[in-house]
Parts: structure tokens; C-alpha cells; sequence
């Protein structure tokens, strides 16, 4: 036993003195924190590689628990490509709900596990500004935000003293207006502006797989040409595409590595980051 | 008219070079919110004490925006001495309003007018633990707050940094329950911790009158030997016993000036701060 | 009266913001220094701008005080062209009282209302290298000094410590030599060299006329191609040609403004730096 | 093979953690230099510790290598007590084998691998001044020193560069002469200075025995009663003694931990630092 | 001659070693400023001494200098008990004369060897405030002031950037009244404050004969004691008296030396401040 | 006397403002070691170099004593063009001769007289890295270094603490061999790498004689030119050719200069450096 021990721990030695003081960009979707077990499995995770010097920014979703509470002010969710349709009396319901209530919670849980966490949004600091995004197939889908320009001074200032900022997707403009953005968006290009070290993507899934079907077709690496044909392929299931898009966006920006991980599985964060293996799918150069 | 222009110039001055660096905490209520043009007045206010060099901390509430959107959602407000009788299914969405909506709606407008500026409550950083309070009349009035502790680490950085921090009036326990808090209170025990320079309250009212009938009774200022006499004597009418308690007991820990100005009115804010006459009541040592 | 109030310190604040840790070079004429009053109330206007945070420098002439001076010693003043005509014997008495006396009056008052000042001349610190004017006319005027180079790291030194450096306009060669040199020069080099952000010139006028016998001709502000037409059409009086020749080359190389007032209007100085209209003739780029 | 994977890794990281910027005193004996391939495991391993941000004092000793050369030059050694009998012509033998030889091929090894490190003695930079030994049994043992007193600023100042010094264990005083002294006694004296945070001792044997003929008496950790309790009981065999003597001042004064483990078993040295079972005989307070 | 050469040298570079960075405050008299060639020497013994580290601050009087110059206006010089007796209309004359003529002939000499220097008097930076001298056997000496306090941050920092203050003995009152000053009291007291090193005063005599007839009486060290019993008998020369007072309260505060020396000797200054041996007589504890 | 000691002083003060801070790379030779006497005036005259702020790197060689030492352990010794033949048997002896006996001595000597010293060899902090020198007239000469590359951080690190390196000429390559080097060519190149002021080789000879038979055919200066006609002529005699080759590269690099003194001569060292005259041979660009 002696021996698997300290091989393993040169093996992860090799990682933590590799990412101290590095930045990782990570984002957790709506499932992972609904579930009480995975999320305090996940936060668990993130105190472990805040205690070894890695400073993580972390940007949340929450799709089940927007719609489920929309629901309950009497919206009904709909949906085009993905995106949400948020018309302007949504919008301020959207922000309650991300910033208001899961951010808060996410923050919170840190903050008592001897993390220190603030919780924020793209308005804070005037940090993401948007424009409203165009119309998909001649639909208007409302205030959904795209990305304009990042002012990060506001995160930088946190990471330098250790506190973790957690970030809801939600933007503005100046004229006052509030936008609904992808969180995946939101975590990309925040990674790729401040050149982190890894963007990892916690999602519902394992990673890649050649063929959806096939267990064995699963990829642990691809680098940015392969993914570029994936892409080009267009033979992906929804959720896939979007994450591998996002992910060869940042890593072509970083120069460094993105993951895509099922947050589901218990540990997995520190499998990916800390072992030669991994776990799930890295993007590299 | 170029005599008064030196003059006023001069008054002023004596002030600005006096508070330059000096922390003030602020306490904006839920009516200057939402009247739209005395919300834009005040926020010109504090840009310009802002750009004089103050520090300031700026604690909202949001009583009767919080009123309206519970009635939304089916719930009619009740209220004991003054607390909001707080369920632990209404605590989230008090919560929402101030934190996911009020809140960043102050952000985003002062950062748009050039003020850089942060939301947060008092989960962010861990900075406002409490426990329950107590019954009143053997009502148990849920999710309501008494501060046990404050940790402003968080505030501290960012002031150093010329950041305003925005503070909904919202704590929690290590327990991971979220409580509602008397803004007052807040604005009140922070002042005391940072020992900062001025306690501000933006009210409805000018100030505090002996007789409230009689509009030649009012009185400027108020030492705290006065103040304790007038809570003892206990003649008070609702509104403004609480405030001045609160500003006795502020003003006790930081021997400095707590101010009672009404918030409607232009610039009550910079005429109270930057001239000898004041516009307000203010409470000193 | 409260609506002036705030409107007038908006005002002045947009100045005083602007102007904090800039350099201001004053030149105060003798003039100002012999009427008690109007002395005391200028030394006044410069404890409220250094109490502001602007860095000043202060450079005095004493044209009147010497030739009363010297007159007691027997020496009769004569001029060519402005320039005082000085044989060697009366350049030690002139450096006499303008160095030892009338310097050290000025430092004592601002000192003695609590500005920190310290009274040099061109020697100290080596600051102002001279040579020899030449022939006026074909006369020799004497030991009258054309700047040849500016030694200013004394001066940014008393200047990083808050201090006040009064200067009194005298230089020195490497032989040792000492002459007397024009005030307004004087001011208006180190300007220069300091990329100051005001020169301004205290004297016993108004600022630019464009017609001097018509109070309505007054020019509030002249830009470098107005004052270059008005110094070739070369039909301004004696005294203000040089003036304006003197702020043209300042602003020339500063790239910012200069300014020619009536010292001896009350607060002439406040007003001129803290409002919008002014109060004398402004130059700039 | 994952769960064993993060649950080693967390448990190592608790104590990477610890440990972090922290001194060891670490002795290596005679026998772990001469075998090339445990010289060649431990310098990994203390390579491992210096990249986890663990500052390190190496000392060591050299017996058997000084026996066989004083040999070569026709000398034989003596010993009393452990204490090697030094006459004044072999001192200088001693020393050039120590210092010359062994200590240099140390530094050798590590530096090829890695680890900045820098040979020395007592005598550099005025470090170990010593007095000669008194008699043992009214013999007189020559030059060998007790330590008098340590100058630890050459050492402070390679640790705060992340420079490891390998020190011999030779002395000087102020008359000129050199001294011999024994290799765990200069590790503790120096841990005690320094406060570390570990004194570390590898040896021949796995750490204390209650009974050395019983493999299952082994005892991981003794707290300095027990310890004292043992020298006192006097029923220790020859080596055991003066380790566990040393182990207990050192512990005395840093109020930290000693450690007495098997040097030739691989990863011993990771092993006790990095698992809360640890492999050798713990000294604590 | 080698051989003294390096003799010489490592007897300086005792004292130079020892004086880096100490304080000297030096007084130079009338008599070596009007000698052009005394000045001129001395002036390079001050450069040798700064180019080794040491801060000087020199303090100059101006006796001589003074009398012939009142005259020129028709004043005769009176005195009583060695102070000259100020009517007010004189002061401004003195003090032009000291500040203005002499003060800056001494700094443009030294700025014009490579010597930074700024000449001051008591009023620059409020340094020195006093208070008038009461009467004189039943006479008022006038404009005579007696140092009530010392703001010596203006030399302080001058120091910190080896720049060396020369200050005529001149003060002032809260008043804008204006003092001469005794030279010697100046340096003395200056020496106090800053606790400097050595106070040297250059005079027209060796130093301290027992026998003023008696060129074998010279003394070259006294300590306290032995000045104190000097001082009680009374039986000195006019001159030597308060020149022994002044040394005598200055060491009494600064516990280091004070020399008289004469500075009328080539190189006296570098002999007495680099030599075991010394030239005048130092005053020590 | 007095006369001669001021202008010593003088003389010697240009040179000591001159040189501090400024590094200075000093040979000493087996035979300056080996006498009591000589070796303690030069390590006084080092002190003395060292009080003034001269940063000195002293490096040492040890021919006799190691030639002497060997025959001891009954290895004669063997030389080609100047250079030991060194068999793989006899380096580790010459290791602990040079870095076990001499440099020790070195540094015990310096650091009980005051002057913070270390000893090293080119193995500490992976200093000297070296490959084998080539075949001489088809002889291996075995063991013999030729420099590869310098890492100087450790020297560094210690003058800017103020502490003497004092360096054995021994170096070291990646496969873990140890080399002898010639001591003249390390000195010269740590000269080189360090950009040092001044290269002083301490020999048993005066300088350099046009005609080594003629004393008045001393040469006090050189220029690089002098020196390359002179190492083409080829006429040297065997000692001083390879002295002058490697002043010639030193100077090269520096831009500064070289010196040949004799170490025997009492207080050379200190005459060299200090008067204008000298006594060696130096070498300038």
C-alpha cells in the first residue's frame, strides 16, 4: 500500500506544483447543484484545489430551477436552439432566481466550508456588458445577451486576495438593460481573457464519445484540429456541440487546456486536474 | 455673485479636505428607490462625496417593493413593532427581491454613471452571521435576524480599492440559514465596526422634530445625552424611535456623527455633509 | 441659498478634482506684496489651493521695493526696454533685498498660517545657470541674466513633500557670477520645464483688452494662434506684451494654460482656477 | 484505482499544506551515501519535499567512508562512547574527507538533479563555534567539539532562496582550531535554532523497539515523557540512545516533532512526512 | 613612503568607516568667509567630507561682514556681553546681509564645486522660532532672539538626499517679527536636535590653551567635567568662553563630541575629523 | 606629517568613493597561503578593502601544498605546459586538499577576523560546469577542466549580503565528474561573468619586466594592445605568459582592469588599489 501511496501522491505532486497560483475557470451546471450529495461532493473539490493555490473563478447555470420557479409565477419555458426565449418581463425574474437565489446558496456553502466566496453578477464591478443577441429564424428570442466586452479588474482584485468569486450569467448594458447569457458563454470567455490555466466545463455527461452509443468510443484528449472537424462534422447531439464550441473558442485563446467532465461522478475534478489520466475529455492546443 | 461662489467654494472645502479618506456608511430607503428621479438625485450625490475622496458604504432596503412582489406571489405581508413576520418560505424570496433585484438595479446604476460598485449581502465573504430573534409578544416572527458578527474583510478590500460596496440586508447562520435584517441595523453595526466617519439615514422626514406638528420645532442636532432622553421619555412616534436608537448606538462605538436627512429632498445629502448649517438632524457625541 | 450652495461646490469640486497633485507656477508681482492686504488675502487663496492638493510653486518679483531701496543706498534706477539696468556694484543689493528680504517675508507669512514654504533664489541647489544678457541698443545693461538651463530636482523634491518653494528670480554662472533676471521669465521656464499645469501671472490688471480704453473689450480667453496674431500686430501697451509672450512660450511647451489676472481683486485667484467663466484672460492651446 | 487515487492525494495534501515553507533538519548517515542506489532514492525524495515548498537543512555524517581513508594514510580508529578519538594530525584528515569529499559529492548529486544546494561546514560564514570535549573516562578524545554556539544567518539567507546547505559536522573556535562533532547532535542543535518544523534522523534501524527482539513491539510515536522515561530506564542499546536523546532536546525546544526512521527503505522519507501513519518512530511534545 | 601611505590611509578609513552616514553640524565664522583662499580650502575639506558619506549642515555667521556693511548705510555696531545691539529698522538690514549676500555666496561656491546646497535662514520651513532676549544689565538689546523650538524636518529631508543646508542665524516669531541670532547657538542647538555626531566650530584660534600665554598649554581633549570646571573659574577670554558653553550644552545632549578648531589652518577640519592625533580640542563625554 | 596625511587621504578617497559597491575578483596563490605572515597581512589588507564597500569573490590555488599532500599518500606529481596531470584516482584527493584544507582555512582565517566569509567549490549551487580538456602533445592529461559555463546566483546572493565567497578551483559535469581547473582561469572568468571592476592576481613576482633581467624595465600599465604584441612575441617566460593571457581575456570582457602584484610585498594589495601610482602591472583597455 506504502508504494501505490507515494506513487500516487508524486503523480499529483506533479499537478500541484504545476497549477499553484494558476487560474482555473470553472463552471457548474443546474443538476449538479440541485443535487444536495454532488454538490457538496463538488464543493469539497473546489475547497481542495483552493487549498493548494489554485484560484478558481466559478460561473454557475441553473435551467431546471429557472424554469421550475418561472412556473411557479406562472411562465411556461420556451426554447429555440438552446437559448431561452426571456422576454422583458422575464428577464427580472431570470436575475432573482440566478443571482438572487442560487448564487447566493453556492456562496453561502462556501463560505461555511472555510472558503472564502463572494457571489456576484455580470452587473457587479460592470463586469460583462452585452447587446441584445439577433433574431434566430426571424424569432425574436428577447433579452438574451451576447458577450461585448469583459472588464475583469473587479475578479482580479478577488483572485489576488484568494476569494473565489461566483459568477451568474446575467449582463447589462448602458442603457440600463439586463441580459439573460449562457453560462458556458460566460465561463469561456472569461477564461480566455484572463488566460487561465484550464476552463472545465461540469456537465451531465462523460465527455466525447466517437459514437454516442458505443462506451468504448470514448476520447480522453482532442486537440484543437480534431475538434474543429467535429465541429465541422456538425454529426453531434445538441448539448455537445455548443460545449465543444465554447471549449475550442477558449483553449484557441488561452493556448492552454479545457475540460469537459461528468460532475456527477465523485471526484472527479481532482481526477481530471490532479492524475496523467483524467477522467473526461481535454481540449489542448 | 463671485463673492458667494468663493465663499460657498471655501465652506465647503473646509469639509471635503476633513472627510477625504473617511469612510461614511449610508442607508438608502426603499422610497428613494423607486421614485426614479430622486433615486438618479441621490445617486448623483454619492458620486460626487464619492469623487471628493469618501468611502462609501451604501446599505439599502426595500420594504414596500418587497410588499408588492410577495403579493405576486400570493403572500400578503404582516408586521410586528416594525419586523416583517418572515416564514421560512417567504425568506427566499425576500431574498430574491433584495439581493437579485433591488440590489443590482443600484449596481448597475451607479456603475453606469461612473461610480465602480459592488452588490452583495451579507453572505458574500461571510460578512453578516446571525441567530433568530427572539419571540416578540410569544409571536415567533420566523427568519428575522439579530446580527451576531460582522466580518469586513471583504468591505475593507474593496474600499481600499475605491470600490462602492452595495449591501443588501440579508445574513446567514453556519447552520446555512438565510435571515432578513432591519437595514438600519446593518447600516448601523457597520458604521460601528469601521468606526467610520458618518452614519447617514435617507428617510421620508426631515429630521427629528420636538413636536411633530410644529414645523419651528425642528432641531438640528442632537449630543447623545439628549438623544437618551428622548428615547426614555418614549414619546416617540413609530418611525423615528428605531432610527434614533440606531444612531445612538452607532455613534456611541464610533464618537463620530450620525445624520437623519430626508432623502427627498435634492442634494439633502451633499448640503448636510458640506455646509455648516446641515439640512438634517445630526446626532454627536 | 441651498441651491447655490451645492451648484456653486459641484462646480468648483469638477476643478478641484482636476487639479489635485497638478503644479500650479504663480508669479506675484511686487505690487501684491507691498499692500498688506491684498498680500495676506492672496496668501490666503494660496493656503485653500494647496489645501486641495495642488502643488505650487511660487515666484515673486519686487521691482518697486528694490528701486525705493536702492535709492537709500544712492542708486537711481534706470530702464531699457523693461529690463533694469545693473552694474556690478548693485547686483549684491539687489540680491540683498529681493533674496533676503522680500523672499523671507513671503515665507515667513506662509509659514506662519501654516503652509510649509521655504524661500530659495537661483543659486540654490544650483537651479538657475544664467548668461549674460547681450547689448540693448548697444547698451550694456549690466549683470541681467538670460536662463540657460534649469536644475529642478530641489524644487520636485519640496514639491513631493508638500512644501511651497519661493523663488526669487537671481541666477549664477560657473564663474560665479549673480544676475538679476526678469520674474515673469522666470515663472514662466520653470513652467515649462515642470509641465506645469497652470503659469499664472498675478498683476495690476484686468487680463487682455482687445481695446484698452473699452471696459467691454475684455477677452475671457485667447488660444496660441489669437495670442501669435496679437504679438505680431505688436500694438499692445509695454506691460502686457511681455506677459503675453511669456504665457505663449509656456503654454507652448506645457501643452495646457496660462493665465494673466488682477491680483489685486479679492479672491481673483479662487475664482479664476475654480470656476467655469473665470475671471481673467486665460491662454491656451 | 480513482478512489484510492484521491484519497491518497487528499490525505498527502493536508499535510503538503502543513508543511508548506516550513524547515526539516534532515541527517543522513554514513551508510545511506555509500549505497549509490538509497543515496540515489533519498535524494528523490528530499527533491519531492524541496518542490513542495518544504525548506531543508541536510546534514550529514560519514563514519565508515572516514575509518576506510584514515586507514589508506596508516591511521586507525579509535573510538570511546561512540566518539571518535581525534588526535590533532588526523583532525585536518577529517576534516578534508567530511568537507572535501563527502559533503561535495552531495551537493554533486543534487544539484545534477535539480535541487539548488550548497556545501558547507561549521566554519563557513562563522556557523558552529565550539570548545573542546572533556575527558570521557579521564581520556582525553582529542578535537572533538561540543557546540558553543550557532551563527545562522548564511543558512536563513540560502533557505529564504530555496537553497539547500549541506553541512558537515565540523567546528571551529576562536583560537583557529578545528573540531570534529558528532553529526545528530549538529542537526538538533540546528533544529532547535531554527524552530523547525521537523528533525528528521535516517538510520540504519526502522525507529524504536520497546523490545529489539520483537518486530511487533515497534512503537510509531513516543511524547517526550515516554521518551524520558526510556533514558531513564538505560536498557537501550548503544545506537538507540543518543538518537532518541538528541530526538528529545530538539523536540524540547521546537515544540515540534523529531523523527527516527529506516533511511534504506525507499520512500521512507515521503512516507512518515506525507501519511498520518508514517513509517518510523514519531517524537512529540 | 609607501609605507605611510597605506598607514595614513587605514587610519582615515577608520573614521571614515565610522562617520558614514553621521551627522556633522559645522559653524564657520566671518573671518574664513571673507578670506578668499580660507574659504576656498575649506570648501574642499566640506566636499572630501561629504564625498565619504557624512551629512553636514553648516551654519555661518557674519560679524565682520555686518559691521562694515551698516555702515555703508550709516549704522554703527554696538555690543554688549558679544551680542550686537539690533534696533528694529537694522534687523531687515542684517538679515538681508546674512541671507542675502553672505548665505548665498557660500551656496553658490559649493554648488559650483559639485556640492549640492540650498542656503536657508530660520524661517524656511518654520525652523526656527524664537522669542526675544530680555535685557542686558538693564538694557534692551532689541531684535536679539534666544531659540525657543526647532522644526528641523526641512533638514531632515535636505540630509536624507545628501543636500547640505547652510543657514544664516536668522528666526522668527508667530508675530512676523524677525531675529539675529547668535551663530554658535544656532549650530549648538541644531547639533542637540539631531543628535549629530560631531559639532565642529572653525574659529581664529587652535582650540582651548590652559595658559593662553603658553603655547605648551594646549589641551586637544577635555571631557565634560573638566569644561564644567573651566567654565565655574571663570578665568577665560572673552571669545572662548561661550564657544566652550555652546560645546558644552551640545555634548551634554548629544553624548557624542564637539571640536573647536582653527579653521584659519589648511585642512584643519580633515585633520581633526580623519586623525587619531586631531589638530584643535574636542570636547567629549 | 600633517601635510602628508591629508594628501594620502585625499589621494586614497578618490579611490575608495570610486570602487564601492564595486566588485573586485582577487587570486591568491598556494605560496601567499602558506606563509603565516604574508597570509595574514593580505587577509588584513582584504578586511580593509572590504570595510570600505568593495565586494570581493576570492578564489584560491594550492599547487604545493596539493604536490606535497600527495606524496603523502605516495602520488608524485606530474606537469605538462603548467598544467597537473590528474588521474581519476588522484581528483578526489585534490578535491579534498583545495576544498577540505585550504579553502577552510581561508575562511576560518577571514571569518575570525571579522569578515563574513564562505567557502566553496565550483560544485555549490551548480557553479562551474566543466568538460575534460583536451589531449596535450597527445597526452591525456586525465581529470583537468576546461570552463563550460559559470552559474553565478549564489555569488550573487552572497555579495549583496556582504559575505566573501571564497571559491577552490574545482568544477563539475552532468555525469557527476569532478575536475581540477587551473585557479588563474577561474578567477579570470568569474572577472568576466561578473563584469567586475578590477581582477587582481596575486603572484611571487613584482608585475612585468620588458627584460625580466633589468629591474628598471618595470612596467607599471599595459593596454590591451601593449599586452597582445607582447603574448605574440612570445618571449615570456613560462609563469607570467599564461598571467597576462588571462588578464588580457578578463580585461576584454570588463572593460576594466587587470592586475599582476606581488602578494609577498606587505600591504600591495592595498597600494595598488588606492594610490595613483601603484605597484603591480596593470592592464587597461
Amino acid at each position: 500500500m506504502n508504494k501505490f501511496f507515494s506513487d500516487n501522491v508524486i503523480e499529483a505532486l506533479n499537478f500541484i506544483n504545476q497549477f499553484k497560483n494558476k487560474i482555473f475557470v470553472i463552471k457548474i451546471g443546474g443538476t449538479q447543484i440541485s443535487d444536495e450529495k454532488i454538490f457538496t461532493s463538488i464543493c469539497s473539490n473546489i475547497k481542495t484545489l483552493y487549498s493548494i493555490g489554485i484560484n478558481i473563478v466559478l460561473v454557475h447555470g441553473g435551467g431546471k430551477e429557472i424554469s421550475k420557479r418561472l412556473l411557479k409565477v406562472g411562465i411556461k419555458s420556451e426554447f429555440i436552439n438552446g437559448y431561452r426565449i426571456t422576454s422583458e418581463n422575464h428577464i427580472s425574474e431570470i436575475e432573482m432566481i440566478l443571482s438572487g437565489k442560487i448564487n447566493k446558496d453556492i456562496t453561502l456553502k462556501l463560505n461555511n466550508i472555510g472558503v472564502t466566496s463572494v457571489g456576484l453578477n455580470g452587473k457587479d464591478g460592470g463586469m460583462i456588458s452585452c447587446s441584445k443577441k439577433s433574431l434566430i429564424n426571424d424569432i425574436d428570442i428577447g433579452m438574451v445577451g451576447e458577450i461585448d466586452g469583459l472588464n475583469l479588474n473587479l475578479i482580479r482584485l478577488l483572485l489576488k486576495e484568494r476569494i473565489i468569486p461566483i459568477i451568474s450569467p446575467i449582463g447589462f448594458n448602458k442603457n440600463g438593460e439586463t441580459f439573460n447569457i449562457n453560462a458556458d458563454q460566460v465561463a469561456g470567455s472569461i477564461a480566455s481573457e484572463l488566460k487561465s490555466e484550464k476552463l472545465i466545463l461540469l456537465t451531465d455527461v462523460d465527455g466525447y464519445y466517437k459514437n454516442i452509443n458505443d462506451k468504448d468510443s470514448f476520447v480522453s484528449k482532442l486537440n484543437l484540429d480534431e475538434v474543429e472537424k467535429i465541429l465541422n462534422d456538425n454529426k453531434l447531439n445538441g448539448g455537445m456541440y455548443p460545449k465543444l464550441e465554447c471549449c475550442y473558442k477558449s483553449v484557441s485563446s488561452t493556448r492552454k487546456t479545457a475540460h469537459i467532465i461528468n460532475g456527477n461522478v465523485k471526484d472527479s475534478l481532482l481526477i481530471e486536474v490532479l492524475s496523467y489520466g483524467g477522467i473526461g475529455t481535454m481540449i489542448y492546443i
